[in-house]
């Protein structure tokens, strides 16, 4: 049994357009769009305590949805530490849409994550860069958004972002939409569709994309600490001045 | 002419044996070490106001190095964003040594940074993993200092760290230990070698590939923000409902 | 089931002192060394009929093991070329030891392969790089081999090796011992050890790295060609002239 | 002085309607559109003996320009195998267009460099993707190709391909188009706009282009073999049997 945290920022939710499409929420409808037998669903909000996101939680998370947008300051900076704590020791991280933009998409990168922007409800079409990759099972070679907002290149990405997913846009512009790294011992997945405006998280391949990532995030259970210890020689060292 | 600030934590210094080593700083050793007609070099450190890192010599600064290990926690989380941000605009960045735990090197790459470790003067061998690499230019093959603190693997940096040298340590453990990383416009450099109960930074070796790797690191002077414009369509967009 | 086979050049079994140490073969004794029941193992030998590497055995393979030293070049380019193509079709290869200078661990990689080596029966102690990674299951964070042959850096390979694990030889050289590629839809895992004047195909930790490896590099099996498809607009494409 | 040799396949331009567009050949097209005082340029073309890529001249080439189409099976083997060794020895590769289905871009990469295509004069858009990359210095944030072949995703190259540029297509294609490598000590960059029914190799930003990749390209002076020599320890084995 996977164990699921999708974390949702769930401002948006609370006026118009968006509570129309989204009346329970973001993380409710994706919740809802990947339900599974081997998946174990919570989800967690900013305006909970500690953002809903308790010790406990983290623990005993296997992979963690992250969608935020207009309150990403609002995330303390000690839950921060925390979740990226928790990636770098195995946790998988998936970053949605606007996240980019998140602290800990920023935190795990170092880069800015930026991008350019549009939001004028054109056409976005994915195309499948590399089809031997888990998170593309089941996924046709291209396939299309009819309204999503659009995010251009230059992404402010690590080199060592294996590209799953490139996409076009109407408007004339390209993107690395979906990008896989590792950091530490944590997988992590940016992908780029869901605008709050827009019935994304209903589209049956963007929702069947977020179940095939967080199967392929599910962190080995090793147990590495990725701290500094102090060690002993394991070889023998000659006597000093030899 | 290349602008080049040596950033040193300069508290080790203060007393012995490494004031004896080092009287007036590693920054200050580094500095008459790697003097050239085409450097224009300045320093700064931890206790100066603003760590001496004002706005006006990082944006003046080409390439910044950065020695610090004891009070990697003193340096102002605002001053680290602000070489952070400088780095992706272009900046150079060279990590020397226990700056592998440093705010700005974490900052910049996102992982833990960690590695095993072990002080008991064992000698270390280095070998130039790309021999093609600016940053190996006159440097043999191999070459040994007599007395290093060991790092060893696993060293928590992200996988897209291009291996430029790679140590041997007497006591058996192997370590990257000179690995370059591109963030944003902005080029970076971590060198192991370093203790400051050694004369490291009298080394000609060590000191050539500092001076390779600052050549190595000027940036472009591109201008671009890296940040997040919205834009308009570049391409023309039919009409809504088509 | 994974079906495995494993391919051996067998000349220097034929002759002492390696008959001795591997009587059936170097193949035989891995083939023992990683039974298990999940895995479907064959093997196949240079001097059989094309090498033993059919067009069947080919299809049917899951993952190809390759040993060979001395008959690198009496591998046809015929066969090499069809392993190749199911290499990028999605079929797994695991490059072992001397195998770093056959024909298609260099077709695979573009690279020289090519690295320094010494055979004067030293210790090897391999350090595990990625403690997250599937292959170092169950492994020690280091071990020994009593007796290896030394490979050493500079190791002509692409940056995209992903590395596993790292050595050390008490003649004082370093390599990446462990190292992974995905290239087409096929992953390729090369592993250092396993000169044939040792017994090291015996050690539980080199056998456990082995089948670890075998499990990692089945095929997704996606049916993708890698060819080059002449294909239609997707979007509508604007009259000439406009 | 740089040493450019620019090796074209040199069929298409006999007959209409290529012969309009380049008399002289693609190659000096290309010759003249780059022509600077730091430029010592030379061409080659297939129907030459050894294909005009005789040993002297690769040699004392620095840069190597690539374009071939429709007989790049009439390259021989061998004269590819010299043009690989060179590379790894350090000789700059600029693989343009259609050559990403050359012997020598194979042979570099190992993948099968396949893509999807189609030829109906649409409308290419390139976006530069990484700004501070020296191939880019001059070349606007986006430009466009009126009429282009269309290439697009997936591009079958390894993962380490540096992404420079990213196109758009009018028939709603994506495509990695300005990538680099580096293979031994040598650096390659391809560069998909230019098929042979355009005037591609007039349009100021892809001869920029091209210009800014030949210095970019050019080799440091290793003169590293990337061979495998037998070497001593350096440092001491204890006795046998300890």
């Amino acid at each position: 049994m996977i164990r699921v945290t999708i974390w949702n920022e769930f401002r948006h939710e609370q006026t118009e357009p968006v509570k129309s499409i989204y009346p329970q929420g973001i993380h409710e409808a994706i919740a809802k769009g990947i339900a599974a037998e081997d998946l174990e669903i919570r989800c967690a909000t900013l305006d909970e305590p500690e953002h809903g996101l308790t010790d406990e939680l983290l623990e005993s998370t296997d992979v963690l949805l992250w969608w935020g947008h207009i309150a990403h300051k609002a995330v303390s900076d000690e839950v921060v530490a925390k979740v990226r704590a928790r990636v770098l020791r195995g946790m998988g991280l998936i970053v949605l849409h606007s996240g980019h933009y998140s602290k800990i998409f920023q935190a795990m990168l170092g880069t800015s994550c930026s991008l350019r922007w549009r939001q004028v409800a054109e056409k976005e079409r994915l195309w499948v860069v590399d089809p031997s990759h888990p998170i593309v099972k089941g996924i046709p070679q291209t396939f299309t958004l009819e309204h999503e907002e659009m995010y251009g290149e230059p992404f402010g990405i690590p080199d060592d972002g294996k590209i799953v997913f490139m996409s076009w846009f109407q408007g004339g512009d390209v993107f690395r939409s979906g990008v896989t790294f590792q950091r530490g011992s944590g997988k992590i997945f940016y992908f780029q569709p869901g605008h709050e405006t827009f019935p994304t998280y209903y589209d049956v391949n963007v929702l069947k994309v977020i179940g095939n990532a967080i199967r392929w995030a599910v962190p080995a259970d090793t147990g590495f600490a990725w701290d500094c210890p102090r060690c002993e020689p394991v070889e023998p060292i000659p006597p000093a001045g030899e």
